[in-house]
């Protein structure tokens, strides 16, 4: 049976693999969430709407057509929480795998580290990365209980209520799954900044890429007589770090700047800060807000909607075209507007390959995204033109934010937001390959002939 | 003074050139528009609406805040088809120019025939070349008045009032100007589809880029001892042409499928055809319509959106992204999604510059393009957002259809949409070079280093 998989595994491609977790994760979780007792008393839940949870939830995005806290029990928050762990956990475990795998290394300290040999498809390696990266984000997740649970004793009467919301919150938050057992997400804490500072943390924990959660281990659990010699980030990890600061401080100053005057009107500068901070904070891919998103103002929401389709850093909890795929769009265009192919960063050179798979993927992910709210424009005739571009965009970014109309989608709309979550999560790279099929390698050239471009 | 215009050329980049004669031609238009005479008796134009006139004319886009027979006299009239030919014809000819220059040769042949030397930077070329350029385009003028001319005897009383619509009009569809002196486009011909067959024809001839033409001249006009050999097209006019040709047929198609329950419904089948099939023609870039654009419903707005930002193919009299850019970004998602870098059409190879240029620019026209839209939901609140979206396309495209909101356009918007006619005539290859700079030549490296994309 184990022999039987293992060969099996080995036949497959990264992207069948990663592929088949994911359709299975789901199938399971709708039997899961379709158990006597998930619901609270005299509740009923259509079919697609369990598949649209159970979508949700795999694809830690946190869209719901439901309302939790309205229609699960206690039982059935535990099942949600376990589901948003094997979807955020394993995908990304697999995912950081398979690019281990595929010798794109890391590094070789990370590689070390995580044990997985180069040369042979290692499936004790595979058992060893899932094992490192349960322990660091169960490890993340204790602790954001325990923090918040203590905190919420002061909202909730039992120890039981406040440490089951901070557990949920604390999963919730760690896996970006942007699912809340409030009933209105984070508003309740809207003024608590305590609650909002250590949320971001546990989102930003979950979405910056497990590669920075090793090497931020590895820095900081050094060896004394390792103290000498400086420490060495990889690029990999300074790029994504970098571009995941660069946008959470962009997106709060520009949220700031787009609504002093409208939904900050007569706030103070510090209620205007942390509202614009954790909404910033929360299109990375975290998808809890402590406010009603839909009433910002256009602009506002059509920059929030490009910063969830931008998403969060690759082989982590998050969606989106990943945040190095967004990096290497505008070094190159940069360094391809002063006539320059190479782009130099960090004193490292970037692959020519992975640059031309972050174009292709960026303009890939607009195509679908553009054709699914030409679709939903059809199917969805209701819904006013941004409501559908920032449902689209939390969807394929895995973020979860909306506008307040999940619920009122048609059929056909609920199932493209589904295809989103899933392509989103899964990864433009991963989709590629299974659109792609077999490979076609070919001996033969023809010869190049050159044509104008715009 | 023509030996120190020469060395001043030649210390220039092809982009500098383009661009100064752009602004060139768009000051001498802004005077010309200013002269006695030019406007109808007691009408005022503010300033700010004869420049935007002038580069709606000069980049050939015809996105208008003023109504054009309201507004100007018949001088007036020629003031603007003048403007026009410069706009349209020169910018093209030092497009193809430069294209020519700088060694991306369209072939052999056609080099040949224009003469212009690889070797040395011969401004008698570039006299040729335009001559050719003028010759083809006024000749196809001329037909178009004849033919238009003669049919429009019906509508109009005297020979004068004919021709002079059928001048303009077909001043306008060659050169894609867009621009109209029948106060309503061609909705006056909405049930003549001669008049609407001659027209698409006439803003295909201008849009499907000049090297085309050469090539189609050359091979209607063989000399008979050349019959035996099968007539050898270039790449660029295979994959032009079929671009075009293709989004004729799938923008008709997609409209008559969108709005044959909507706007359609009880029309006859072959005026459903002709609506579809003039709306999707201009998208291209000719940007007249036989019919008021807003009426059609979302979807069907936001697909011409999309074809309008595609625009026209390359050394044309269109904008946009253009045609070979979109193509060759379907072609590389493609085969790079079955692991293949080459692209393999018509037994040719495509060259990997090409491939990354339009990946590029098709990235940059979207953060272009978005960013735009962002702006004026700032500054134009009172528009909806697919009014703006059609409005950004439609000026990036140079096409000229608009939801009719121009008019009400605040003067930051006015800006805006200026800028973007600029940006979308001269072309991105052009506007990358002149935001870029000089260019920066380095000759060490870095160690290479992989990281995880998307
Ligand atoms: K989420
Ligand atoms: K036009």
């Amino acid at each position: 049976m184990w022999n039987d998989w293992k060969s099996w595994i080995k036949r497959r491609s990264p992207a069948q693999v990663i592929t088949a977790y994911y359709i299975v994760s789901v199938t399971i979780s709708v039997m899961l969430l379709r158990l006597p007792g998930v619901h609270l008393p005299n509740v009923e839940v259509p079919f697609i709407d369990t598949v649209f949870t159970a979508v949700s939830a795999v694809s830690v995005t946190g869209l719901t057509v439901v309302n939790i806290s309205e229609t699960y029990s206690v039982f059935g928050y535990f099942v949600i929480m376990l589901i948003m762990q094997f979807g955020g956990i394993g995908i990304m475990a697999l995912g950081t795998f398979f690019w281990l795998l595929l010798g794109k290394k890391i590094g070789l300290r990370s590689r070390r580290l995580i044990m997985v040999d180069h040369n042979q498809y290692a499936l004790s390696g595979l058992v060893q990365l899932v094992k490192e990266i349960v322990k660091i984000i169960v490890v993340i997740e204790i602790i954001g209980t325990l923090i918040l649970g203590f905190h919420f004793l002061k909202y909730y009467s039992t120890w039981e209520e406040a440490f089951l919301q901070a557990l949920f919150a604390s999963v919730s938050a760690t896996t970006n799954g942007g699912l809340d057992i409030t009933g209105a997400s984070m508003i309740p804490y809207a003024g608590d900044y305590f609650v909002q500072f250590i949320t971001i943390i546990l989102i930003t924990l979950g979405a910056i890429g497990f590669p920075v959660l090793i090497e931020l281990k590895e820095f900081l659990f050094r060896r004394k007589w390792d103290l000498d010699v400086p420490y060495q980030f990889t690029l990999f990890t300074k790029l994504t770090t970098i571009t995941y600061a660069g946008l959470l401080v962009f997106g709060t100053l520009i949220i700031i700047l787009l609504e002093f005057q409208h939904f900050f009107r007569g706030m103070s500068w510090h209620e205007s800060f942390f509202y614009a901070f954790f909404q910033s904070g929360t299109t990375r891919s975290g998808g809890l807000a402590t406010m009603d998103v839909s009433e910002f103002t256009m602009p506002t929401l059509l920059v929030m909607s490009i910063m969830m389709f931008i998403g969060a850093s690759p082989s982590s909890v998050g969606g989106g075209i990943r945040t190095t795929t967004f990096a290497l769009n505008i070094l190159f265009i940069w360094h391809f507007a002063r006539g320059n192919k190479d782009i130099k960063v960090f004193r490292r050179e970037l692959h020519h390959d992975d640059i031309l798979k972050s174009l292709v993927i960026t303009i890939l992910a607009m195509i679908i995204c553009f054709t699914s709210v030409v679709i939903m424009s059809i199917t969805d005739k209701h819904l006013q033109l941004i409501e559908i571009i920032f449902e689209v965009c939390s969807a394929f970014g895995t973020t979860g934010l909306s506008m307040g109309i999940t619920a009122e989608l048609s059929n056909i709309g609920k199932i493209i937001i589904m295809v989103l979550m899933f392509v989103g999560r899964i990864g433009l790279t991963s989709f590629l390959y299974i659109i792609g099929g077999k490979t076609e390698k070919t001996n033969y050239h023809y010869p190049k002939e050159r044509i104008i471009i715009g």
